[in-house]
């Protein structure tokens, strides 16, 4: 049988160590005759899942004790409204920089809930190649917070450095890579996360939020209420209990393997491996400025569809999957989440230059 | 090994055929060499798992063609705002019968969202023994819609009539007792249903919404947008891939039994064993009116915590799990929802005879 490695945007590949807990332990959690699938979440064992799978994130990422770590539903879309109608209630008005698709949504999405936005820097008009540099000093007085996408799943840019917000809260929609990557989390007042890239199976969105900014807000959705979550360990409702779970897992395996600083390692030289051949290659060209450039997310084209096309049918047929660029930048794009193996993208940049040489 | 049966009121039991088929597929899906838990919501694989759903709801509920089938995140408690924001954008009033706790939760949060909730009858004063009786007519022109909750989990009512509402659109709360009985989907004008209980693993909500109910409205967060979400078949951003999917193969087990007439004849064999040896007990006594009964969540107590206590101890130890009552209730709560077998049933029931015998 071939090796199949998958390079999808998200949903993502997960770590085989984690699959086979997962497969193993499914007709009976640690020996109950209950599955996963079954348990209640008002049991002591969900309790001990859902706790270890907090306390493992602060390990992870470093959370300082003046942060709570939240479950929600609803992915970074149901964040783009849970953020304004939380954090946007003492100005309505936040500032955003436009570094692409998800960056711009969640704009959108604050404005259609009412709240005023700023978009402070674009790179739309190159197409999105770059971050965008903010270049002026946020007034005082002005914004409830400054939102940014810290990686741009679609264009392939990330922060490797953050701007700087002079005092007002930053909120970073980590959903691309979230433990891909080293953050200082007190960089920020709020992180979420999506944990379907790089952290588990889609169904759990993760909210790192400064306790000083939880407050209780009127006329406000209870799921998407922080204060609420915050007072009820993320379970004023049922949660989704088998997602949490199998994020849980994954926790345990980053951590492992020698948690974010191993993992940043990993991905850099997976990410390294890729662009070398991109930036060689005369065929397949990588458009994002060298400083810019994501660790996650690799977009490249030939800059001829058809043959973008041939490329994706070729790695296909060998069992490199789901490398058709996104619609609205065309071309092809690798997605190296964490749990890709650096043999994954050997075979892919090897067969790239199979398919080039036999042009 | 003892066998284990878990009277959980939610998440609750699956089909044991159901928890084996995800075992059996988990590193695999149909030969692809992906997961589930990794394949994408934009992949063929998954158009035909969500639409395969979604087609399975329409057969087993005879779901008419004018009613969208969607599937959201996040909980009853997700609709019961999602519901207002959507529908009560005329009168911004709406009816409720107030027949337990998840009743009046659902009138809380649309208090909470500005909506006007007008309790037109509750049996809150005599805790809920039985359904509220609507013996009023409804005036016109006054209610967007009015809700109930088709059976109170904790309290252990369903209605097997449903109240007249004189044209104003009528919202069932059906998270559970969906498909454990037959109810006339054109009777509804909406119904939603977390999974949790008798279809799936948390994480998915059913809304089956007559179409003509759905329109744009201004300042709903997107994850809650029936619009968008029937113009995006669900899918505006990722879904819960796994816990649709996992639904489906429940919905696919409940189809190969015989369907809804098939399951609700088990349901009521199943109910009727346990509720026959409580109106005959000396020691134990469901307080609910006859006629108000539920199939999937019976209540009952001694009157003695103590001894409610030792009960439940006494048949943890005999593998029958979970049938500690409700904190509100108190006592105990045996749920039976589709997937707990006639033997569970049995078991549970001659525990308790012999747990009489022996006081």
């Amino acid at each position: 049988m071939m090796t199949v490695y998958n390079f999808a945007a998200g949903p993502a590949t997960l770590p085989d160590e984690v699959i086979q807990q997962i497969q193993t332990e499914l007709p009976s959690l640690q020996g109950s005759g209950m599955s996963i699938l079954e348990i209640s979440h008002r049991s002591a064992m969900f309790d001990e899942i859902i706790n270890t799978a907090q306390q493992d994130l602060r390990d992870l990422m470093a959370i300082p004790d003046d942060y709570e770590v939240l479950f929600f539903q609803g992915g970074g879309t149901g964040q783009f409204a849970a953020v304004p109608l939380n954090l946007a209630t003492t100005h309505h008005r936040i500032a955003l920089l436009d570094s692409g698709h998800w960056a711009a949504k969640a704009g959108d999405e604050a404005t259609k809930l009412g709240v005023t936005v700023d978009t402070l820097a674009t790179t739309k008009g190159t197409h999105y190649d770059k971050l965008p540099a903010l270049t002026m000093t946020l007034p005082a007085d002005t914004y409830d917070y400054m939102h940014i996408c810290t990686n741009n799943t679609i264009e392939g840019t990330a922060y490797h450095a953050l701007p700087k917000t002079s005092g007002v809260p930053l909120v970073g929609d980590m959903s691309s890579n979230i433990m891909a990557q080293r953050y200082n989390v007190s960089d920020f007042d709020l992180i979420f996360a999506g944990v379907q890239k790089n952290l588990g199976p889609a169904g759990v969105t993760i909210v790192i939020v400064k306790k000083s900014l939880i407050k209780e807000v009127d006329h406000i959705p209870s799921v998407f209420d922080y204060s609420l979550f915050a007072k009820k360990n993320s379970m004023p409702n049922t949660p989704p209990v088998f997602n949490i779970y199998a994020t849980g897992l994954t926790l345990k395996w980053l951590k492992s393997i020698g948690g974010i600083d191993e993992i940043e390692r990993r991905n850099q030289k997976k990410a390294s491996l890729l662009y070398d051949f991109l930036d060689h290659s005369k065929v397949f060209n990588n458009p994002v400025k060298p400083a810019d450039r994501s660790l996650t997310n690799v977009p490249f084209m030939t800059g001829d569809a058809k043959l973008d096309d041939a490329a994706v049918a070729d790695l296909t047929d060998h069992g490199l999957m789901n490398l058709k660029g996104h619609r609205s930048v065309g071309g092809l794009r690798a997605s190296l989440y964490n749990a890709m193996p650096f043999e994954g993208v050997q075979a892919l940049v090897n067969e790239l230059y199979h398919f080039e040489k036999n042009l």
